[in-house]
């Protein structure tokens, strides 16, 4: 709980319905989409203006308490989480679009806008907002800046921080900055870029500019299946390889589509397939045809059993299902569902995936992949229940060899689920002092104080400072020390 | 002139042949091509490798010197200037291509490599590097991360910084940082992104990882001829607006066109016209010429007189002869040119364009337009002989209400040219406090002694700790304070 006198400044700032106190309402605040960690705000603070939100971060910054910046808490990587009784600044009263400038492709908007609402206000314009991250029904675009999120569509259209071309942001000294705006490159150091992705630790975005894109004029959809899963990566290799550039890749392998088959979800795909490739072409009509017939081939000869291509919107859904519906259908297998999300370069997607398949077998788990192909991003998902102690401990173990293999063989850790809390300790695989040190540096340019959700993406024992700084690392001169447990995260949408 | 000792350390790095501090030979070194600013540095070293970098800096820091990293000195905004005998730091001898992956379409390199000659290594692969600088036979893909620079065909493809994906960079104070690499986003804060436009103020990115594209199928290439400069700015505001999206449209103005068919490089435009318009769309064969009979509408019903198609690449290369040889006509017409790099958003272009012009008329300056339409970024080029006093005030004058114009009409100041020294003093013309002090901050991050490229980017008035740091300024509460004197050119290359 926090103080009288803070919750009393609060309600003078926001309004009365701005503030919750009460135990029961902070439940709902308690996690974000990685349910494994929980940990209880302290109190939660709804502004509706960039001005309510000065003057919460200095109400809140005043009493010592930390900050911690919530869109709709879809994140996987407990990044809005709220730490030491931490005060959560939530977006979800700055739900407006301000402006859609339809001439220039650009709209500004306030962070508690949801992602396909700003696709849905576009749309009559011809337009849309590309990024598309799989809970883009429910996510918010300020948490989207903070994750700088991807999504299936990223493959071809790139992730959240190609689209993001200005910022009003408060700071945690309670002071607003406005970092570039009006499209395009703004001069000086790209503050923009470094904000996007800043996992709410250099403070509050209260206004987003960003880009739209044309809708496009026609799109193609083919779903091909196939009896091993190193098949399935081959055939994504070789599309790209051939200079294709299809708008997503997406591959739900054998476990994920009788996960979904046994579902309510049922897509229609085949149980005995061990991968389900599903491929997507957008842009003008003239060309789709032609680069849907040549993926369609690269399948085939990678091996693919079948393909078959959507011939209407209905049947164009219909092959999305598997895809979609996989992580609601894992949820209906087992209690509890570690989310990994690591990338890595896309030729070694085949030996990778074996690699995994390998590392389940060995620790007896049921490990399902449903993932960015395209983009070599992972998400292996292990499946298991908390309660049998011996199958969690496999689970550490399982996941932590994943991780291993991914980062040996050129990948990181993660893709586009961000840091959090949940990576934190998995930084120094892929960074060594140097730059930690810088990451530590800028952070502290925006937040000297450390109020704004600390203990969130750098490890306190990297900070310049830390007791014993320094020590035991080195991983860009390849020791990777510092490997911590993975977290074992219940539950979780993509 | 450096000390005997520093010289000596240099050579014994970089090898005798890697020194330079003959007066003749440091002449080359004395300016970019933004020819205004001239002052000789103390000496130049050319090392060959990241660890002579990191020699080469650690020595020059040792003996209390300013270090200027520089590329091909294609610069214009003076960012390679050596203030106060700094000693530069050439990557010309740093110029390999270290690995081409294609399937995985990256390319590692040194930062000396020239801009074309990667595409050109690139193209037996199927594949090339999207960002065109004009200058990109002669620039360095270094610079071209410095200046985060942009070009002709970014209007689809985007700038520098959607490219580069890793850096290896040698900071001040010699230590190696790697920051992302292997393609796609790096967990934690974006270093990789901050760094790039950072102007050689962070640090010298000694390997440079990149990604590269498939070369397109095919190439339509349009050019459209106008009596009126302001309906060829409606026909690329309305082309945009369509949802069309050509990989690049350039405007050609009157003056400018009158420049070229005077020299040598005579296109075969008329020279009556007020505007060519070169518009082209690339991809896949299929859908293109469907999108250039739309372009050519849209030109027509803006008013063209003229709408010419290129049936093969000569033709093609015709069409596009007046924009490239633009600015080496204007040589040949004024000893001097001052080149100003604005950016506006697109729908004011007919509006700005006007206004220039009478700009130019008040003043009775000729102003010449060569520029990047499609993404606003303007290119006013004011041709003048600076030994005439009288019309190089008018010059100044006239410059200074250019860019008020365009800063007025929600555009900024530079839109590829980089701030470098030139237009450091117009920094408080669109940024307050907030933001210029966050500038410094991370700045600092990377060089707290401040001993690279120093005097540029960021006006010394406004750092923190500067004496009189803080009045006047309040740009970003729109007070538009600390105007300072636009510098004047000589002949540059765009």
């Amino acid at each position: 709980m926090i103080p009288d006198t803070l919750t009393r400044s609060l309600a003078e700032i926001c309004g009365p319905g701005g503030v919750i106190v009460d135990e029961d309402r902070l439940l709902v605040y308690e996690s974000d989409a990685l349910t494994a960690y929980r940990h209880r705000p302290g109190a939660v603070v709804l502004p509706r203006t960039t001005a309510e939100v000065q003057g919460a971060v200095t109400a809140i910054a005043r009493h010592g308490l930390p900050i911690v910046p919530r869109g709709a808490g879809t994140g996987l990587s407990g990044g809005a989480v709220a730490l030491d009784g931490a005060v959560v600044v939530g977006t979800a009263r700055m739900n407006r679009i301000l402006e859609i400038d339809a001439a220039n492709r650009r709209a500004v908007l306030q962070p508690g806008v949801i992602n396909a609402e700003l696709s849905a206000a576009a749309r009559p314009h011809g337009l849309y907002y590309a990024p598309d991250p799989s809970s883009q029904t429910a996510c918010t675009i300020g948490g989207n800046v903070a994750e700088n999120s991807g999504g299936p569509h990223c493959l071809k259209y790139g992730v959240t921080s190609r689209y993001v071309t200005g910022l009003t942001v408060v700071l945690p000294d309670g002071s607003v900055a406005k970092l570039g705006g009006r499209g395009r490159e703004a001069p000086g150091y790209d503050l923009v870029g470094l904000f996007v992705g800043s996992e709410g630790c250099f403070g509050i975005a209260t206004e987003i500019e960003v880009g739209l894109l044309p809708l496009p004029e026609g799109v193609r959809t083919l779903l091909g299946i196939f009896d091993r899963i190193e098949d399935a990566g081959r055939a994504v290799s070789d599309i790209v390889s051939a200079g294709l550039l299809p708008a997503a890749m997406e591959i739900i392998d054998g476990p994920t589509i009788r996960a979904v088959e046994d579902s309510v979800f049922a897509a229609g795909y085949p149980t005995d397939a061990e991968a389900a490739l599903v491929i997507e072409f957008d842009g003008l009509e003239a060309g789709l045809d032609g680069e849907t017939a040549r993926a369609a081939e690269f399948c085939r000869r990678a091996g693919a059993r079948e393909v078959r291509r959507a011939r209407d919107e209905a049947e164009r859904m219909a092959l999305w299902k598997g895809r979609k519906k996989a992580f609601g259908a894992m949820g209906r297998i087992a209690p509890d569902l570690l989310v990994q999300d690591a990338t890595v370069p896309r030729t070694t997607l085949p030996a990778i995936l074996k690699g995994i398949s390998e590392i389940g077998k060995r620790y007896d788990l049921v490990v399902a992949n449903v993932f960015h192909a395209g983009d070599g991003n992972l998400h292996p998902n292990i499946l298991f229940d908390r309660r049998d102690e011996d199958e969690l401990e496999r689970v550490e173990r399982a996941s932590k060899e994943i991780m291993q293999l991914c980062v040996d063989s050129g990948g990181t850790i993660t893709g586009e689920h961000g840091v959090g809390l949940d990576k934190k300790h998995h930084m120094p695989l892929i960074y060594g002092a140097a730059e930690l040190d810088a990451m530590w540096g800028v952070r502290r340019v925006f937040d000297p104080s450390g109020v704004m959700n600390p203990g969130k993406v750098l490890p306190e024992e990297t900070a310049p400072g830390w007791p014993g700084h320094g020590e035991g690392r080195g991983a860009a001169e390849g020791e990777g020390a510092g490997v911590a447990e993975p977290a074992v995260a219940a539950m979780a949408p993509p």
